[in-house]
């Protein structure tokens, strides 16, 4: 499935309702909101008490829930993730190169 | 450009690095830092005071951001984002569906 | 109640317990996900859809489980919260004295 | 200073504005703009990659300026949060007795 796909889908499940998006500073909540649910996933599995056994599915969950809440805000914005998420890639490329430590190359 | 494909492109990205991927609770905490950028973009746009022009490419590259450091949680912990992302909008299909107005059908 | 009170009352708290404090970065995990609770809280205060009669008594809660889980932060670095407190007003003074609109004096 | 001695700080520094008070939402994302910048504090310091010699200011400045946005919230609504603060570590006595390990007592 393509992130266009995926923007398409999301958009077809907000118009078939009548409320339609939320304004934006709402649906901001709601990203913080599941930042929230997975943070308390993630400090359940990584944190001082480690409790549960190690189960994705739940955290697949939660991570899908903030990416939905996400692409809300995109398309109501008319937001193309696709080609700002490859902006973004070459962003970090120019920025990230000297930051980290390449792996040397194995031939020779 | 599918989601598989960007966790892909995600992957190898960190996977050219001595580093490669953080610990899981430092890289919630980059989605937390990303998020508050996401914030401090939109709350510019929309809040008490609306200070820019409709100009989106800002918005888009936070949102990219902040999905870029939540592919990466997903690939540390192999999570198919495509497959959590099908199953979340079958638990939103039966949680939501009496929570919003359905649009009226055009039919008759 | 001082600031100092409540730091000491906090250390008590956290400081009876072998566990003691937890590592910063599970402590910030924390205060992502009462921030997520406080989120919801505010959202279905004042978002799209007005759910609630207006009474504060969760909104406060929500609000001292944030606080609770930045003073055990703050009290993990040896921080003193109202020094620092004093030194933010002090900075914000300076920064938005010109930001904002300055009530004028009444005195004619 | 006690705690309503900070509420009533922030409200004579807010009401020195005709701007006053932003609405609920946007104090919120205020609140997520600063917790951000608080996580890339704590992860400089104890991420991955620990790149600062441990000084505190930056780190004290960072959580002032949450709580202060959280202040702002608590002053909008009229929550008192030395109330608040006071019922919520009874709710946690409660709540987490029994989770954690008591220190034993040193006499006997």
């Amino acid at each position: 499935m393509t992130l266009k796909a995926i923007q398409k889908l999301v958009d077809d499940w907000i118009c078939q309702f009548e409320e339609g998006y939320w304004p934006p500073l709402s649906m901001l909540a709601a990203v913080v909101e599941e930042t929230g649910e997975l943070a308390r996933e993630i400090n359940d599995r990584e944190g001082y008490k480690k409790k549960r056994a190690p189960d994705s599915t739940n955290l697949g969950l939660e991570l899908a829930d903030v990416i939905f809440s996400l692409v809300c805000i995109a398309n109501y914005y008319d937001i193309d993730i696709e080609a700002a998420f490859i902006e973004v890639l070459g962003k970090y490329s120019k920025r990230d190169m000297n930051r980290w430590t390449k792996k040397s190359s194995d031939t020779g």
